[in-house]
């Protein structure tokens, strides 16, 4: 089988699981520890080694072509790209690392800050997170999946940074109803079912977190 | 003729520069100004626009497949990605933002940081390129080019972000005789031209930055 080396609430990682589950590839995953290398790792059985999202989603898109993650259409692939790199380093940057990385352990996330949660970059977090949302709402309303009318990697990227900020409740999913709707058909996929039960020790995830009908 | 929408010290914008080169495809290049949205961008003449590095370098590679920047051996691939993803992630965040994002304007780079350069910052960031360049110097020696004997994105990758540096003086060239001689080989090659002719008003480049005799 192969083996994932992560860390619990890193959207890189999150990623990489669920571009897994819906390839339907059995892995056991392994904590990274103090390891804060290049991560995540994926191993093969046969002792295949990928290191980073780059080189693994490109390795199980083309190992596992079924089903396909980009979309054939240009214009569509070109979209959901855009996505995935903007989820990946815009929205990482402005958002994720603002808020999750201030609040986890660097054991979940691989931050290699040793300071307490600084609430001045929390709140610039969340003032970010408010100004993306709705444009990500907007996207899933009038395609149906982010990209297109097709789940791809820009529903799965999204998907792992969403699901990050959701384990803190940081989500104000009452305010945007289309984009709740498509959150809650891609957490209902069996892909998601190994991130909702994700549990950081000490910090049990809000209520609402791993349920299906929220 | 394609037109690239781009931040001059940026390593992705470089990055792309540098793909299209290799691929002979002429490009303009406008400067992003106050937009600091998802960057580079780049427009096809028949109006197709692709934002991010990742979609951009997929289109090219698919629709300019000649030549290829990606091995085609499935190990090798995997290498040149891992290093793609680690020039972009790991040495983005440890070494260029922490050098060229704090020494250049932020209209050279997309920073939205107003504050003046922390040299406490700057030093963090020279320790750590001082880690990662001897690394790099050993791959180069072992293989040629950094993930093989094949010029890739790899050797493009790190070759935006240490131009970048290069351009501020930063890199120890001397404690390195096997690294210069790689990023010498890189330097000289047509694609680099455009690079080297960069200037950020009111910040000269160090005078070696654009020498091919160094």
């Amino acid at each position: 089988m192969a083996r994932l080396i992560q860390f619990l609430l890193s959207p890189p990682s999150r990623l990489v699981r669920l571009a897994a589950g819906e390839k339907r590839i059995a892995c056991t995953v392994a904590p990274a520890g103090d390891n804060h290398a290049h991560l995540p790792v994926w191993e093969e059985q046969d002792g295949r080694r990928l290191s980073g999202i780059w080189a693994i989603l490109d390795h199980l898109e083309n190992t596992y072509p079924e089903p396909s993650l980009l979309p054939e259409d240009a214009e569509e692939r070109g979209e959901a790209l855009r996505l995935l790199d903007w989820a990946m380093t815009v929205f990482h940057e402005d958002v994720t690392r603002r808020i999750v990385f201030e609040k986890a352990t660097p054991a979940q996330t691989g931050s290699t800050s040793r300071r307490p949660p600084n609430m001045e970059i929390i709140r610039a977090g969340r003032t970010a997170l408010r100004t993306s949302l709705p444009q990500l709402g907007a996207l899933a309303e009038a395609r149906g999946c982010l990209a297109g009318r097709q789940l791809s990697l820009a529903d799965l990227a999204l998907g792992a940074h969403l699901s990050a900020l959701d384990y803190y409740g940081e989500i104000p999913w009452t305010e945007l109803p289309t984009l709740t709707e498509w959150y809650y058909r891609l957490k209902s996929r069996p892909s998601f079912r190994s991130l909702l039960a994700d549990r950081v020790p000490g910090q049990p995830p809000v209520p609402h977190y791993a349920e299906l009908d929220f």
